[in-house]
């Protein structure tokens, strides 16, 4: 008697960015939108999501999925290292499910029907690794999008500068940029970049603008009205239009005055960040730049866990402190090799190389600073032209 | 002794819509963009390119490859069908040239690792057959780009009613939009269009604009002075950054007056347009309305292949007639199931597909007009409430 299959539907983010943007069937099928690869398998008449804890709490509360699960539990309990890949986690996962017949996109037929009459090999890195060091060809496209974002950045600290605080209870924690009947949401604001990026042939639909709070979940894009007297921190990665390189940059910024813990929240990623920038150049090895800026907010009292946070005035458990990558290479992607953070990899002059340490802890806010570098010989150019100082607004 | 072993690297475009958007390894290598997918194999040194006939003319003169090689072309020689996908044609091809060893992108890491361990069954259609039959909710996503599209245009086309014909005879065949030293470019009016794009939280960066002769190749996006007196081919695809789904159009319009070939051309696929459309309805075939139209145009004199043109005084070979689909599934993707083409495949009721017959001939130019509507149990509602009417601005 033959043995009843039992088959999954398993889709596979296409992409280091946007997978939902890119991937149409796992927007269809999710609603869920993160600026990481992530994975659903449909079986058993139920769709499970698989995130990493940056994208976790939102898509338990946007994606429409049956379960969410984090891919740092599953590799936790099937004993596999801190950055196993999927194809090391979904085969475990998979064949504890009792499933054995997968269908996939339509789209990986080429290659599985090549992969039985060729030898396939993947490298472990970059199909091209000569792709992540630029010419100078290259550094002129990202500097043409540095150009437009410092540009763009300028208007709206100008803007807000110009504007007033209306100090009404209603917000936490005090406070909100604008009139009363009349505040700043990050909507609006993102409109507005959007435009301006637009007229520059860049596009940019996704620039974190997140106050406060909101600020604790790097990847959450903000929304509604922002906070003044807490970090707001501004993630802008726009493309070009024309040569479709990106560009990638943070501030995090003030209107007003930041309480003093978070005013020492900012100078400890600044000195985070200036660590990591005296460390990058040819030969470095980007885990080794990483764990240093690591161990200098750890040794400082800054710790990176799951820890308490008093929500709604509910006590719950949440990832805090310095719970993403130092930085990654930028070029025709946005998010491509080298990676400085937990896994080895050689900087090389000329490469494009992002440096972005922040900390993140509920009640205070968050704070991240990132410049876009190339790697030199001795050291780095950094592309940015903006002070890393604190801007109070 | 180990035989020699030959290597190729592999590069399979991701996506319908815009493989070198998508595909960072493809733009990067390649340096080519096209809204279609296509394929790219770098061995022995070289990098070849496998294109379509849409793209083939601009992959020759634009793409940084070694060899750019006709796909229809391929098929043929290894006596596969016209639809024949890469699946089929591309290990024949890497055969021929002694290949046995593939790399691949590390992003197919997993799917190649799954197929080791698991039945892998990919569907003959789309993984999720129910996303080609649209809901309300989704009906009403694309319904507010089309709103957004429509005020664009009218704001265009209202403009350019405005404007002058400059009758220098400098451009081909006679007159440009606007005034000595002040011509209308595809390019300001794409990047206007842009503008007013992203004002309506939509996105639409590779607008065509091509007027005269350039719209012969139905994906060129235009560059240059727009010529009067002859048809200008707007085709206007953008996506919501909001809900992320898509609406088409075109329109082919005239600045001045059509001569009567050209007229005759226009007419000629209207004709065919109301016939696409008269066919649609749940339950139809795809191929039926395709054959149909293009068996009109045939009985009309209107015929598609390689034809003679007179390009810079030099005669060369040139696709032209009626050589893309009719039409195409619209959604969470812009080119989705079903097809109006030469492959069979089912309308059902609630699909939303465009119909956008048309026809191209050099020193006539090309008209093409596509409205998106949605399937219904007897006929179609057309999502598109502007004029099949030639618009003369």
């Amino acid at each position: 008697m033959a043995k009843a299959s039992k088959t999954a539907k398993v889709l596979i983010g296409a992409t280091a960015f946007g997978a939902s943007f890119f991937d149409p069937d796992i927007r269809w099928r999710t609603q869920f939108s993160a600026p990481d690869p992530f994975v659903v398998v449909v079986h058993s008449g139920k769709t499970v999501l698989f995130v990493s804890e940056l994208e976790y709490e939102r898509a338990k509360k946007q994606a429409r999925a049956d379960e969410v699960l984090l891919i740092e539990k599953l590799r936790e309990e099937f004993g596999l290292p801190k950055m196993a890949p999927a194809s090391a986690w979904l085969p475990l996962y998979l064949k504890r499910e009792g499933i054995d017949t997968l269908e996939v996109s339509p789209f990986y037929d080429t290659v599985l029907k090549l992969s039985k009459d060729f030898d396939m090999s993947i490298p472990k890195g970059p199909l091209f690794p000569e792709r992540a060091v630029k010419t100078r060809d290259e550094i002129g496209n990202i500097k043409k999008v540095r150009d437009a974002t410092e540009e763009v950045l300028d208007m709206v600290f100008r803007a807000i500068r110009g504007m007033d605080i209306y100090e009404g209870k209603i917000f936490d924690p005090k406070g909100v940029i604008g009139k009363k009947d009349d505040f700043l949401t990050a909507e609006v604001l993102r409109s507005f970049m959007n435009r301006e990026f637009i007229s520059r042939d860049c596009f940019c639909p996704d620039t974190i603008i997140a106050s406060g709070n909101q600020a604790v979940d790097p990847h959450c894009i903000g929304f509604g009205p922002l906070c003044a007297n807490v970090p707001i921190v501004f993630d802008v990665f726009p493309r070009s239009t024309d040569n479709l390189y990106w560009y990638d940059t943070t501030r995090t910024v003030v209107k007003g005055i930041l309480r003093p813990e978070a005013l020492a929240l900012y100078d400890m990623v600044k000195a985070g960040q200036s660590l990591g920038l005296t460390m990058i150049k040819d030969g470095a090895n980007g885990k080794d730049i990483h764990l240093a800026i690591d161990g200098m907010f750890v040794s400082a009292g800054y710790k990176t866990g799951l820890q308490k946070a008093l929500v709604d005035g509910k006590e719950v458990m949440m990832m805090q402190g310095f719970f993403h990558g130092t930085g990654h290479g930028v070029g025709v992607d946005i998010h491509e090799s080298p990676r400085i953070s937990w896994v080895d990899d050689t900087l090389c002059e000329n490469m494009v190389v992002t440096c972005e340490p922040g900390l993140y802890y509920w009640g205070i806010g968050g704070v991240r600073i990132e410049d876009t570098v190339v790697v030199t010989k001795n050291g780095y150019n950094n592309l940015s032209r903006y002070t890393r100082e604190l801007l109070e607004l």
